[in-house]
Formats: C-alpha cells, sequence, structure tokens
C-alpha cells in the first residue's frame, strides 16, 4: 500500500487537508505514484488517516486545480504526466526543435486555414483597417500524440502566398523568414490566465472554463512592420514557463 | 438602448456566437459599455439579434472566462475592469512603484507572518534540509482596494531578524537588499495558469477552480545562493503581463 497512516499530525497549526496535499505531492514528485496511476478513493483516504470527507476532498481538489491530479467520471483519481517546462516565454524557438530537445515527439494539426475578414482587434494589431483581408491559420499541436496549445495566427494579406505551403510541416516563423521584408526579429507578448472557451476545450479535450495559458503575440520585422498577430491557447495542466531576469 | 439588431450575419461561415461576442467586446473596448455597466439579459439578447438561447450564452460565457465580464448571482452579467497591465515577468520592480506607474494606489496585507518548518518543496528551492527552520511571508496585494495577488515567500533562518519588521510597509526585495548578503540580484520563475485553491479563492474573492496566474521564484544573491522562494498567485481576470523577445 502506497499511503500509510502516519503522516497526518493532528497537533500542529498546519490545516490537515494541507498535509494530505504535501503527502499525496511528495509521493508525486519522488516518483512513487506514477502518471496513470489510480489514487486511492475518498473513502480508502477518510479510512487510512482517520479523516473528514471535507479534508480529504479538499486536499484532491487543490492537485486537481493546479494540474496533479485529473479525475475520470465514474473511475476515479489519477495522477497527471508532469508539465511540459517550455521556453516560448524565454526565446523565439521553433516548436520542433523545443520539442525535441524535451525528448517530445512533436505534431502540427491545422484545422482552418484561410483568408477572412480583420476584425478590430486583429486590424489594430496589423496596422490595417478592419475588414481588410488577412489570412487565419489555425493550428493545433501535440507532444507525444497529446494536444498541448491551440494557436490562432492572423497575417497581412501581404502574405498571401503562405496559403500554398503545408504549415503542418512548416514552421511559421520558418515561412516568415525566406523573406527578409516579413522576417520575425523581435515580439511583444500578453500573458494571461483565462477559461478554456468552446472552440479550444473541444480541441484540447478540456472542459470550459478550464484554466488556460493564454499568450497575445505581435511579431515584427527588421523594419518595425507588425508581420503576425497570434493567440495561443496552453493547456494549463500540461504546460508551465520558465523566464529568468536580473537587476 | 447600446445594443441594436443589426450586426449579426446569418450568412456568413463566422458563427453567430462569435459575431455576438465580437459586438459585444467592440462596445467594451470603445468604451460604450464602461466597467460596472449591466449587460442586457439573455432574454433580451436573443429578442434583439434574434438568435437562440445556447448562441448568446455561448458568447456571454467566453466572455466571461476571458475576464471581460462577470456574473452576480440573481442579478445579472455586468461588465470588469480592464485587466491591469504588469511588468512583473519583464522586470524586477517594487510592487509600490508599479502601481504608481499605473496611477494605482497600493496596498498590503500580512495574513502570516511566523517560523515554520520546511516542506520537501522549499527545502529543495533553498537548498536546505526538510523540516529546517524557515520564515513564511503571506501577503495580500490590492490595487484601488481589490485584492489582486496572494503571495507566500518562504526565506531560510538566516533571515530570521525580518520578522521584526513591517512587511506591510516594506517591500521584500527592499528589506533584503538591506544586506549584501540577502540582496536579489537574478530570478528564475516558473509560469502556469492553474486553478485557484480554497485559500487564495478566499482572500482573493473568486470562486474554487478559478482561472489565477501562478508564478514560482527563486531568488538568488550575487553569490548565488537561493534567498527567497515565492509563490504569487494573480487573479487571473484582473492582471496581464507584457514580455518582449528577439532574435
Amino acid at each position: 500500500m502506497t499511503f500509510k497512516n502516519e503522516h497526518i499530525d493532528k497537533s500542529t497549526p498546519v490545516p490537515m487537508y494541507y498535509q494530505l496535499k504535501n503527502i499525496i505531492l511528495q509521493k508525486i514528485e519522488s516518483e512513487v505514484l506514477k502518471p496513470g496511476d489510480l489514487l486511492p478513493t475518498e473513502a480508502e483516504f477518510i479510512k487510512i488517516y482517520n479523516l473528514s470527507r471535507t479534508t480529504v476532498r479538499q486536499a484532491i481538489l487543490d492537485l486537481v486545480n493546479d494540474g496533479y491530479l485529473y479525475r475520470v467520471k465514474g473511475k476515479g483519481t489519477y495522477v497527471s504526466k508532469p508539465k511540459i517546462l517550455q521556453d516560448f516565454m524565454r526565446k523565439l524557438e521553433p516548436y520542433g526543435e523545443q520539442m525535441k530537445r524535451l525528448n517530445l515527439t512533436p505534431k502540427t494539426e491545422v484545422v482552418f486555414f484561410d483568408k477572412m475578414e480583420a476584425t478590430s482587434d486583429v486590424a489594430e494589431a496589423l496596422n490595417i483597417e478592419v475588414d481588410d483581408t488577412i489570412i487565419l491559420l489555425k493550428r493545433l499541436r501535440y507532444a507525444n500524440d497529446e494536444p498541448i496549445v491551440f494557436l490562432e495566427t492572423y497575417l497581412p494579406e501581404s502574405c498571401i502566398d503562405i496559403l500554398q505551403e503545408d504549415m503542418e510541416k512548416t514552421g511559421l516563423y520558418e515561412y516568415l523568414s525566406r523573406s527578409k521584408r516579413t522576417k520575425i526579429i523581435r515580439v511583444i507578448r500578453q500573458i494571461e490566465a483565462v477559461g478554456a472557451h468552446i472552440e479550444e476545450s473541444e480541441y484540447l479535450k478540456i472542459p470550459q472554463g478550464y484554466p488556460i495559458q493564454m499568450t497575445t503575440t505581435t511579431g515584427y520585422s527588421e523594419e518595425g512592420e507588425p508581420i503576425e498577430y497570434s493567440i495561443a491557447k496552453y493547456r494549463g495542466d500540461k504546460n508551465k514557463f520558465i523566464i529568468e531576469l536580473s537587476v
């Protein structure tokens, strides 16, 4: 039995749900519990540690909210895979290379790729007029066959030739760097935690409202022209990002 | 009447919920709808635009999930304040200065400040042993009297004198910079979107599971010693962050 009746200290001011959470967390981090392992049921935890149902529920809910555990209706609670540590907020690196460095198999699926009319936010970002023609590319990206990020990219009409390209094989920055005019050399990126919309909830296989790490990027050419406006929606439970700051 | 029956185009391939969402969004962004304004009810939207209940619900739900709208039970749906654009992921800047630059009034409330024993994650980050004494400082920070971030900071025992300091008045980095030994000159920060736990849901006045922008920071001294381990939980609907990257 992975869990034993010896860790919860009822005399400390540390809340019991928090102690139980740390017991579970340590077993995940020390790999006593592995991704895909089934957790004991609430009733089992209550019995093992002599805790109330509320305490056990709270510990498990916190770990579900952090992405360490996930629930399957009618089956139970399972250990998630560790989040993928991404460099997306630290450097401009092609997706394929990043996955390769992490020893994961990348895959890109194009789910929409066509001309559209610019909405006001896209027009503002690309410095064009509302209803001007733009190209919209929607991609779903996988790591080891699991969907991890849904990307919407808007490009100005001057990039129209990209519609001929197979964007499941070619990276966006790779394509844009073929011309000095469109090569991205600087990006401004906004970072937000939001709830999943219906569209990405279907692609990323998560419920609506589920935590999403959203980034909104405007990419500029050497001439300072905005060339790319992209919204990336990363599954919160599958990804984390690293940055480094110095004084 | 702010909304009129003239914008939804039922002949385009653009989904109707998405069109309605953009109509609402444009009114927010152009400030026709202002923070605190009450949105028309579902029934009113159905009548104005001749749409189904599902379509109207989806548009509103997406905007709630993004933080543009919020619901008050039994009252209706309101327009949120714009998110605060933070520099927290771009530079090391005291909270007070950042708020001042944004023309917001900062306030810090210390909700816990005492010695503790290190758990395994804290011990690992601070390069000490599990159960070693650490100082835990929990702070709730406000902008214009609204709670926007909940901070947990762990410091090694060598910083014990900080317990004498009034941390509602003194900034952490300001305090640590008084000694060359503890001055933070470099941080490694991890960024994740998670669901709110019970503790921060109470402090930040949001439901459990609500999107939280979490950052986990280890701060290092000039000598390369880890001095600070902090977990910051920003309300997803109140904050966004900006970074800039170049090739």
